[in-house]
Parts: C-alpha cells; structure tokens; sequence
C-alpha cells in the first residue's frame, strides 16, 4: 500500500548510482577519500570511560585479546528488570543475588527471589547501605547480581548469519555514555538485531550502568568487542555485508537504503556529538542520515539508533 | 462499551477498506469498548513527579487555567546545550544566567558568554557550590539560566495546521519521567512535529530536567497544557484529526498507518511500562504497535516515541 515507489533490486539510493563493485553488489555512492568536516577531525580515540568498573573486569581474556585487556564486562548487574532477564536468560552463571533487606517481602522482587529460588541461585539480603556502596549504577532499585562476564559472541558466526536470517549486524563507533549504550542495546534486541560490534578501546564496555539501561538487553544480543572499526569494516565487506554509516553529513538519506537493508547489513552508528570518524567513515559503503525536520539539529544516539534500526526492520519486513 | 464508534471499521490502505467516514477520511479499524488488559487496569491518576519543582511556577497562570494551577514551567534551564538554545531562540525574556566561577574564560561556554552579551542578558559568575546549590538537573554542565515561563501554544490554532503543513501533534498520556518526556521532545522537534499536547495532570511539566534532556528543543516544539486527553481526544476527533494511540497491545502495526499519517494526525504515547489509559485508548481512531522482535519485550518510551514519529515523517515525505 504505502511503501516508496518500487525500486529494481540492484539500485539503490536511484539516481546517483555509479556502476557495480567488484562483489556484484548494487554499489551504493560511497565518497572514500572523502575529507571529514573540519569539526569532525582532530578527535583522538577515547579510552574506557572514567569511573567505568575495571576492578572485575581484569581476569577476563576473551579469545583474541591481547593481555590485560578486558572482556565484554557485565559481571555486576543492577536493577529489577536487568536482574530479572538475567535470570530469565541462563545464559551465564549467576554468583549471588543481593536484595536490600528492607525489600524483604516486597511484592516489587517477589519474581526475582522466586526465580531466584527455582534457579538455585544464592539470594542474600543485605543491608540497603551495603548495597547502595556496592552499586555503580545511580538506582539499584534494591537490587543487584554477580554473575560470570558476559560470552563474546563469534564474529564468524554473526558474520555468515543463519538459513533464516541475513547478518544484521551494528557497530558502535566511540559511544562513551553508558547509559546511551544500554539504550542502543535495548534498541538492537527489540529490533531482531543478530550482533553488535563494540571497539575494545573505543566504546565503554558493559557497566552496571548499561546493563540497567539496557533493560536486560544485554542478556540477548550477541556481541563481539574488536580490535578496530575500520578493520572490521573491510572483514565485512570482504564477507559481502553492506556496511551503513549514520552521520549528520551524509550521502543520502535513511530512507533510500531499503534495499541494501533487506540484504546482510551493517548499521555504523557514531559518537554523541562527533560522529563517525573519519577513517571509520572512508570504509563504509554509504553514509546516511536520519532527515532533520527542526531547529535542534540533532538526534540523540540511542533515539537515532531506534529510527535507523527499525528501518532496517521495516525494509526487511516489506521487501520492495 | 460505554462511547459508541464515531467511525466505521475500516482498513486504510488495505485492499478491503470498507468504507469512509462522514468526514470523508480513511476509517481506521477503531475496536471502541475493547477492555483493556488487566495490567493496564487499576492505574491511578498520577500527580506531578515528586521533586519535580513548583515554587517558581505557582504563580504563573496560563489562559484557562484554574486558580493555583502551573503553567508549563520552563524557568530554570541547565545544562549547556540548553541554555544556548534559550539564548539562541529569543521565544522569551532570560532574566539571569549563571555561569560557574571556575569556567570563567573556559572555551566550553565562550558562545553562551557571548550570546548572552549580544542579547543584552546578564551574566554571573557564581561560585560553584552556589550554582549547584541551585541547580535540580543532575549536571547543570555549570550553566543556568533563569526566564519567563514557556508560553504556551493555543490549541485551536494547532487544530488548524497551516497552509504548508498539516497537524501532526504528539500527546502524551501519564509520562512522568522527566528525562523521558526531555527526549520525547527532542524527538518531536526532530521529526517536525507541529504541537505536544501535556496533560496538566497527569505528566511531568518542563522542569530543568526536562529542559535539559531535551537539549532545548523546548523553545521550539509548540506545547499545550490540557485539562485531560480523552476530552482533547474527542476535541481533535471534531477537527477531522487522527488519533492514533501507541500500545504493545495494539490492532495492527505502526507501518500500516501511512495513509493516516498523511492526515492530520495526533499520536499518543503512553505512560513508561503501564502504556495508555483505557478511556484514552478508548478515545483513539486506532491503536498500533511497534512490532518487537527481540526477547525484551518493550522499548524504551522515547525510543518508541522517536521510531513512531519517524515513521509519521517518513509516510509525510512520500506520500503513497
């Protein structure tokens, strides 16, 4: 009914297209070589946020990992609902459960100790000031878990997709905020994304924070930390997946990319405030941006990550 | 049950519409008496957010407004982003701006310094315990700024649209946390949204929280406080404008009003996890959701809010 005029396969963005890459994919008009706007340059990589937990994180050595370096994280939980489906989830151990002694009884966890109980998970209630000391996150609701770190994921694996469902992949570019990070997670689960990318050294890892944010997301989306953007970026297109950047200064708009969605794909989401970097940008096949319709000129990301994603859902739902 | 249909059934867009309304518009499938679901039941009406402020609003009195009643608020703004945008929008007088001691020449605030200037605004520095003293948003960035009450915008005239554009308001039903309805608003003025329509009773009003969520697209997003949704509900009915409610419990999805949103058109968002009230629900042309495909079973209310008002946007720019 209310779908854009339909496009042939092999075309995107209409016009503008220039020719085939090498892949026999529709090549969409990517600029490489492309100078970043002047106030998107001189920005130097950005180690792991301040105050960010690094205390439990030290053990971990994910496969891959150069020594010392942290793995995913996620090893403190906080907050009834990220608590709540990391329960639900089984998808690692769950240590000890605290809840705040005065929440004994409290219908509000009631679901949690039960679970709790019927996982066999150690349940302590503990002092409300011993909690709220332990806790990272700014509203524990009373509630906190450790757990085993979080499993990376098989970038292989996230990059061959499955008989069902074509790699929909995202990749975060030097998001630094927590909780815009637990967002965008919250934002893939709901979106039927299949793995998120997270720079080792340019993305916070998964706090206290995030997983509160995240709602529990963070339980369900697979995820891999890598090395560095820009080389994963070309893995991708050597495996045949579009790679998308999201930036204010873009090629085309996020609505012109229906058919590269419906295909193995990678959303490239930017930084709060800078962007994709530059060198980020030059390996992406296209760069699009959400159309800015007021006077405030931008999105927040994880806002902007929901609109771009569900884009993707909706053009994988309506193929054209 | 109680409020027979105004419309027919229908299905816009379908190939099996059924139909038009008196008014000569799509007849979306209203399900009027439908009950709610039980978890939906029960809620009360919320009063304002605890701590949310009310001194400096008590005096203000909007057109219309019963004695003792507060007007939009608006007052105290923190936060940079904010404050520029209060400076930059000249929509009202800003009496005072406080800028921390310790920034004093900090290229952080320069353009905020400078705009001040420019307008004729006064300046302070304060000492920073002060300002923080004063401030009720989490990290005033060291900037506040003290004006006039937001004006509020005039209902009839949001009913009408204009020659360029036709309505497309936003209302929100029972959202009480603050950074939520902040970026709710950022997202209106994002996706060109024409007016937001804030239960005077049954929300959060524009406290510096609010203010600074928004990254000041307060000063664009035209709002209105009204006395209660169900009766502005019917009220928009009568000026020929959709009602479009967003619920998880929903009779079809968000893609398949396109044809709707071409209209005039009102979308109305839930409360944070108790989604619309049952008279609200009961009042709209039609109720859709955002189809979740992930295992956490709901986004966020200002993602929701961000993907639906996109998708308005979108249907706007290519019309079927």
């Amino acid at each position: 009914m209310s779908r854009p005029p339909a496009r042939k396969p092999g075309k995107p963005g209409a016009s503008g297209s220039q020719g085939k890459s090498s892949r026999g994919r529709p090549a969409p008009s990517a600029k490489p070589g492309r100078p970043a706007p002047s106030s998107k340059q001189g920005r130097s990589a950005r180690g792991p946020m301040p105050g960010a937990p690094s205390r439990e994180h030290r053990s971990a050595k994910p496969s891959g990992a150069s020594p010392g370096a942290k793995g995913l994280g996620g090893r403190q939980v906080e907050g009834r609902q990220a608590v709540r489906e990391l329960l639900m989830a089984e998808r690692r151990k769950v240590h000890e459960i605290w809840v705040s002694a005065e929440l004994e009884g409290d219908a509000g966890v009631a679901d949690i100790v039960e679970i709790a109980a019927a996982r066999r998970v150690p349940l302590r209630h503990v002092a409300r000031a011993k909690l709220e000391h332990e806790a990272r996150s700014e509203a524990p609701q009373g509630v906190l878990a450790h757990a085993a770190e979080l499993p990376e994921a098989d970038l292989g694996a996230l990059m061959r997709g499955t008989a069902k469902t074509k790699p929909f992949l995202v990749a975060v570019d030097g998001v630094t905020d927590p909780g815009n990070l637990g967002a965008i997670i919250r934002n893939c689960d709901a979106a039927g994304v299949t793995g998120l990318l997270l720079p080792r050294h340019r993305a916070v890892h998964i706090t206290p924070t995030v997983a509160k944010a995240s709602a529990g997301a963070i339980e369900y989306v697979p995820m891999v930390l890598i090395p560095g953007l820009p080389a994963t970026l070309k893995q991708l297109s050597d495996h045949k997946i579009w790679t998308v950047g999201l930036d204010d200064d873009a090629d085309r708009d996020i609505y012109e990319i229906a058919d590269l969605a419906t295909e193995a794909v990678c959303l490239v989401l930017g930084a709060e405030g800078t962007g994709i970097a530059r060198l980020t940008r030059e390996r992406c096949d296209t760069v699009v941006s959400i159309p800015m319709l007021g006077r405030v000129s931008s999105l927040n990301v994880a806002a902007a990550a929901a609109v771009s994603l569900f884009e993707v859902t909706r053009a994988r739902r309506r193929p054209s």
